[in-house]
């Protein structure tokens, strides 16, 4: 294998996921396809979003990591978010420039499951508890098999995305005084309040735990 | 000021995080003091959630990043959540350990606001084009001021969040042909399909653009 075609991932991602497992550095490869395809460097600011279509209760959702890693669409910049479709997948959408996805190949993902660190996974065990050679083995595969074996690349384009226009705004809330973004203010009895406050949460801790 | 109470960032959180801004920082040591309450450290692998009651379409949302660097709790292992209240506190979950919350005080709030960075931010100045000598102002602000000055440390007995159980399981659309994962598959006609072959994608679009 040409050395030059190995993936590098640099220490501090790793560090940052917290443990070595195989799914970080897909997300980072197809994070790295997608900003080559739409021409656009790591972004420090804003102006990009990373859609994972990724979902909850399944394995390979550490790809996220990776890809928000490379890219710099980070969660916390709200550049970052999972479509929740249980599907192996990235989308790089920089408006102006257009949406790229990138697919983990369905024969890919049949041969990654052959590798053992997936027998330990299944116990439950988890990726740091797992032994080190066998990490290393399916960590390896997928920072040396080539780009064609393993991904998809499509252009989508009438994929769109955004976010609601930001403000500044807050006020307090009128029974436990904390502030609260105006975008989150609830009326009670005519009082503005917070959600917590105005007993309205449940339904979005529903929403976390079950619906999607 | 004690050199010791000065919270030190490593470089790769900021590296991570893509700009300088205060609200890293914030979340970084939100995320210290409720590791300290809980007694655990940097969580690699998986067992305990975050939770930010941010939202999108307001400021600050950045502190999630420091967060979720200095708890290991990512959004990538699905350990990260926003609950959308547009409150600037972080939840810290440990089943077995109880959760903590940390709010940035209202007082301290409104100093922050008064920054200069912020006349600049409020013109849509992106971070990384403030002048350097407003950011280091402002960054050092958050990382100077005293614990008890900052953040109001609760914990919070009822607290509870979960993820549903996880699955291996997956089946290929059998319409475009990609890998699913069991939970989101979705039927049509008797079929088994991805959501977007089954064009149910845009009811999610629509809570991701507008309705949180």
């Amino acid at each position: 294998m040409d050395p030059k075609t190995v993936t590098k991932i640099p220490d501090w991602v790793w560090e940052f996921h917290g443990h070595t497992c195989p799914f970080m550095p897909i997300g980072y490869r197809m994070g790295q396809i997608a900003m080559r395809e739409l021409d656009v460097k790591h972004i420090g600011d804003h102006g990009a979003f990373g859609l994972s279509e990724m979902g909850v209760g399944h394995p390979q959702t550490c790809m996220i990591d990776g890809f928000m890693a490379v890219t710099g669409c980070t969660y916390g910049k709200l550049m970052m978010e999972r479509l929740n479709y249980g599907k192996v997948a990235c989308i790089l959408f920089v408006p102006g420039k257009g949406a790229v996805r990138v697919y983990l190949k369905s024969e890919f993902q049949d041969e990654l499951g052959k590798q053992e660190f997936f027998v330990y996974r299944k116990k439950g065990i988890e990726p740091s508890q797992v032994p080190p050679d066998v990490v290393k083995k399916v960590v390896d595969l997928v920072l040396e098999a080539s780009e064609a074996s393993m991904f998809a690349v499509s252009r989508l384009p009438d994929f769109t995305f955004g976010r609601p226009k930001g403000s500044f705004a807050k006020m307090k809330c009128s029974t436990c005084g904390e502030y609260v973004f105006e975008r989150y203010v609830r009326m009670v009895d005519g009082r503005p309040e917070c959600i917590p406050c105005s007993d309205y949460t449940q339904s979005w801790v529903n929403v976390l735990k079950g619906v999607q």
